[in-house]
């Protein structure tokens, strides 16, 4: 689908009239050089109703074939290719950036931005309570929710804003815990139903200085020469292009 | 100084004779190629007393004049020089990991060893509850501890063992907060006083597994392909050569 369709134009038009930007996630359908491709993607929506940014999901979770075993699917892999990294915008009168769901579970997501000084990331997430591949995990939901952000926003001295789409959406119970984030780590709003909740949040975007400045100082601190494994493999198995990993010795 | 040596050899002995391992942070001095060298290191010694690795410091806080206006002083980046990288270690059956101090606010010291399959990061820490730069950050000194070990553990499905220096030293008030952190992120057993005391809990290594072949298969899941930035620059305005990022458009 298009962003601004006719099901969504009355987004941007009230956008527009009382001032206020939005984050929007969609299944992204377009065709590149020919080529028919789909996204998990959402976009950010200035306080005039233009689209300022686009982000395509980079990490997708789930598996990408038909697995009757579980009680639902979590067909990512099989609908959507991941984007190609994370960007920035100024926007809002500072440094905005943009995940998507299981993005935020991942340190590289906050760090990527964190390099180009992002001041507030935006998340929508869409999560089951119950994880068919680890059900074990299933009452740590909302606490790893949490965990990630707080940690993700602390090391990087930003804002993270995570927006949940909570409650049971066919016949799946989803995880709610929306909240802001301050860069301090402390959850400064968030919502504790599983129905319709605005949080609310005054953020002071030059609070991020005092970790950006200090602890953070990535100028100052960071030593990427150690940081080679990170992009040079994908996992403990298999390097970043696709070949295995060569065992020990 | 040397890690085995008059003052510390009746720990190795002790090792061995009651078969428990060990961690131990000292300040190493050493000779590479006739230049003199200081690291902040670590050393794992199993439970026959044999050193079973090394680690070097990567991640140096402070500064490295003398600023007057501090209350104490932290110069680290004085009198060491950064280690190279985080390796890991087969030991005690597992995969073994070292870390000392400001490491472990650092995402990518858990994750280049995440990436090398660790079960058990080991880290030492003296962190003083005030923070001369940002004293606005003392009343969240135990929490930020515990995030950022948490998040660690979680995001690389690995138990994580924090051990500090608690209590006054030289005047300075240390934190305490050691603790042992499960792969789930939990905090599983912790110190809760500023004196000796000892904090126990059985670390069943195979519950990594539950995390390290589901959300966090990084074989899977990761996409190194857009995490460049991570090793490509150092920080937000130089890059990891030492020269300027050059400014947008």
């Amino acid at each position: 689908m298009r962003c601004r369709g006719a099901e969504t134009q009355a987004l941007f038009n009230l956008a527009r009239e009382i001032g206020i930007g939005f984050y929007l996630g969609y299944a992204e359908l377009t065709v590149e050089a020919g080529i028919v491709r789909r996204y998990n993607t959402s976009i950010l929506v200035d306080r005039s109703g233009a689209i300022v940014a686009r982000y395509r999901k980079v990490h997708l979770p789930g598996h990408a074939e038909h697995e009757p075993w579980r009680k639902f699917q979590h067909l990512e892999k099989r609908y959507f290719e991941p984007g190609s990294g994370f960007g920035v915008t100024e926007a809002f009168g500072g440094v905005m950036g943009m995940a998507i769901c299981n993005d935020r579970r991942w340190s590289e997501t906050y760090r990527v931005m964190g390099l180009q000084g992002v001041e507030m990331v935006m998340i929508g997430y869409n999560t089951p309570v119950h994880n068919p591949p680890a059900p074990e995990h299933d009452d740590l939901s909302l606490f790893h929710n949490h965990l990630v952000m707080q940690a993700g926003a602390y090391q990087n001295g930003t804002f993270v804003v995570g927006v949940a789409k909570a409650g049971i959406e066919e016949g799946v119970d989803h995880v709610g815990g929306s909240c802001i984030i301050a860069p301090s780590g402390e959850i400064i709003a968030r919502c504790t139903t599983k129905g319709d909740e605005i949080a609310l949040a005054r953020c002071d975007l030059d609070l991020c200085n005092s970790y950006k400045r200090t602890t953070f100082n990535f100028d100052v601190h960071r030593q990427p020469r150690a940081y080679g494994p990170i992009v040079e493999r994908k996992g403990v198995t298999i390097m970043a292009d696709g070949t295995p990993v060569r065992p020990k010795g």
